[in-house]
């Protein structure tokens, strides 16, 4: 008899793919475009070590100390107060701030997803909530869309039937991995899609705030508030060292996600709590956060630029209004996953886009995130890419001798 | 149709009744003996300001971005030669760094209960181990005991038959709530018992360094290291409001782990493991803990003295010998819970021993915290509990009228 007997669960528990590729792609001398990390050039050292010893002189002992499970109080309060710049009427107690938004999304697979029960996903959509829902051993719906993101008529289609489907997982920002953004039309459609099927939305929103000419429309959350489960993260605009992030969520559904949260680590560290509250309170992210905008901004342009001239043709990839991903779909032939290993040799790493995919992945695609490397590193990148490909193709598509 | 279908394991989620009583009992006058908190008077806020600053010049960039799932390295390094000093055999690659001990019996629980399978626990333990495991939907197998801890019988006793007795859960040193330790015998025999019923076990250790006179026999982890999953804690010996844990794992289960840790919040606070990292590395903890052992031996000491003083005939209870609580059994005729409203109304709180049991609660038990008041409120806040409980054995012996 073995010793060790893992839950069933536990087989829907698998090494992230964008993980192992980090591992092979991190090497010296390779310019990554691969991982999803913002630019450490943004962070904000100073304030946050103001914060520190700001919070360490005020109030040691409650920074220091266990603390409520449902967060900080003024950082609950900051979060309801911002919100609502962005249209959703939000209070205080509706807030748990999380470890991080993934933490968010454990939850919600938590109390939400039976064994079996459809989870509807966008398609590609982002890897780490496929991760955190798999254990919880949901089916995966896949809503088909276009650029303007899912269908409304996806929605529709859902499967209604017992066990039903759970929730849709959406991120109408600059989406991960292929960077679109719903616009206004597209997102009443889709609310008003879930809203006849009853099918709660979980809306995941790290991006929103990295807009490089416009802000993005209102959040679905504005349009249905007691229909929509609501993440924001601090991870972005901030730091993501400090593992913070928020779940908005309806009062019906609040108790049962505050009581997954206690039980999953008591409480997120207060003292990261008080820290980014204490550099947040007077307004810092709005000096901040444009820094990062207009720094991505020329990164985006400088990738954009150098795609048109290192791209071959038949290369498809819309520029994106904000966040941090180029999604690319290769010419005929070509497989991002067996290209990899030649791109590395090359020097120049990317994901490929498989990863991103509940089922039925389409190999022509890949993700270059374009905030990791400087402009100038950024056109020397997709050259060499461009190059990568070109002899690939040249190959492909010579003559049999 | 209703908007929102939890997910079955929800309904075993549920407020815990600790934080009920909590928000009750901590009121402005009363003497609170109730919560497990550690005395905020031993935090090292000196030591924690000067590693925040420190952590912030050498590494900001590599301290606020996102991180290794597994941990940072020098503190899993600075963890497996931490548990050699009690006696593990224990690689840094085994170490998986946990948002507090809390999350490492989730990621267990995820990893390893299937529904409907049981989990051997002891009678009382510790409320949030069930709080985690809980929402896998386990069934209970309470492990009988006596003042040394497990009886070696009651493990060989448990159930066998598929679906199989996932794991035991154990907490050998100064356990919450009972406060007792096991001795060497108990702990080879219960070993024992549990390699020959090829039986997990999972040892949880938050309280093992907080010893007065001698330190507790080395774990059941270096006995056994290939069946026991070992957990740490740096709540107890530094802060418990970093949320800073530890997994020790065999390599049959690291993987799953890992990626159960992935999937939960990515990684812990990338700064918190530093600045942890850089306040213990010098040997702080060395002449730290010593400090914090010889205040708890004091209100210990106090409290013992207090509960022979005031205690009403019949009331039994075991000086621990290390750790942070009593546990009380009061004389016939007393139930914890139901006197614990006439207890706060006088000034003093306690936890009923109710909330500590999986299954058949003693009603006539209750946990007192000794760490958190001063020898001389403990004093007093001892003498009310014991009027409350004279003058309510009076009422109850009164002959009728």
């Amino acid at each position: 008899m073995s010793l060790w007997h893992p839950a069933r669960r536990s087989a829907r528990l698998n090494p992230s793919i964008i993980r192992e590729i980090l591992k092979v792609t991190e090497q010296p001398g390779v310019l990554s475009m691969a991982g999803g990390l913002p630019s450490a050039d943004t962070f904000p050292v100073a304030a946050v070590r103001a914060a520190c010893e700001r919070v360490l002189t005020d109030a040691p002992r409650e920074a220091l100390q266990y603390a409520a499970s449902e967060g900080y109080g003024p950082l609950r309060e900051w979060v309801a107060a911002h919100l609502a710049t962005q249209g959703q009427t939000v209070r205080p107690d509706q807030v748990l701030i999380t470890t991080g938004s993934q933490q968010g999304l454990d939850l919600i697979g938590k109390v939400m997803v039976d064994a079996g029960a459809p989870v509807a996903v966008e398609t590609p959509t982002y890897l780490g909530a496929l991760q955190a829902f798999n254990p919880y051993e949901p089916i995966y719906a896949n809503l088909a869309g276009d650029a303007d993101g899912p269908l409304p008529e996806a929605v529709t289609a859902l499967p209604h039937d017992a066990p039903g489907t759970r929730l849709a997982y959406l991120i109408p920002n600059f989406q991960n991995p292929t960077g679109r953004v719903m616009p206004e039309a597209r997102r009443a459609a889709l609310v008003a899609a879930a809203q006849a099927a009853r099918l709660p939305i979980v809306e995941d929103n790290p991006y929103g705030d990295l807009w490089f000419d416009a802000p993005p429309p209102p959040p679905l959350a504005a349009r249905w508030p007691e229909g929509v489960l609501y993440l924001g993260s601090f991870s972005k605009v901030l730091t993501p060292g400090f593992r913070l992030g928020y779940l908005v969520a309806p009062d019906a559904l609040y108790p049962k996600l505050l009581q997954a949260k206690q039980a999953a680590d008591l409480h997120t560290p207060g003292f990261n709590q008080r820290v980014v509250h204490e550099v947040i309170q007077g307004g810092f992210l709005d000096q901040h956060v444009p820094t990062i905008r207009a720094r991505y901004r020329a990164q985006c342009e400088a990738m954009d630029a150098a795609l048109h001239a290192h791209m071959p043709e038949g290369t498809e990839w819309q520029r994106p209004q904000g966040g941090m991903f180029f999604w690319l779909r290769l010419p005929a032939g070509c497989d991002a996953m067996a290209l990899l290993p030649q791109a590395v040799a090359a020097g120049i790493a990317y994901v490929p886009g498989s990863a991103f995919y509940a089922q039925q992945p389409d190999p022509r695609t890949l993700r270059l995130s374009f905030v990791t490397l400087t402009p100038s590193d950024i056109g020397d990148g997709v050259a060499l890419l461009g190059r990568v490909l070109r002899e690939h193709l040249d190959r492909h598509n010579q003559p049999a001798p």
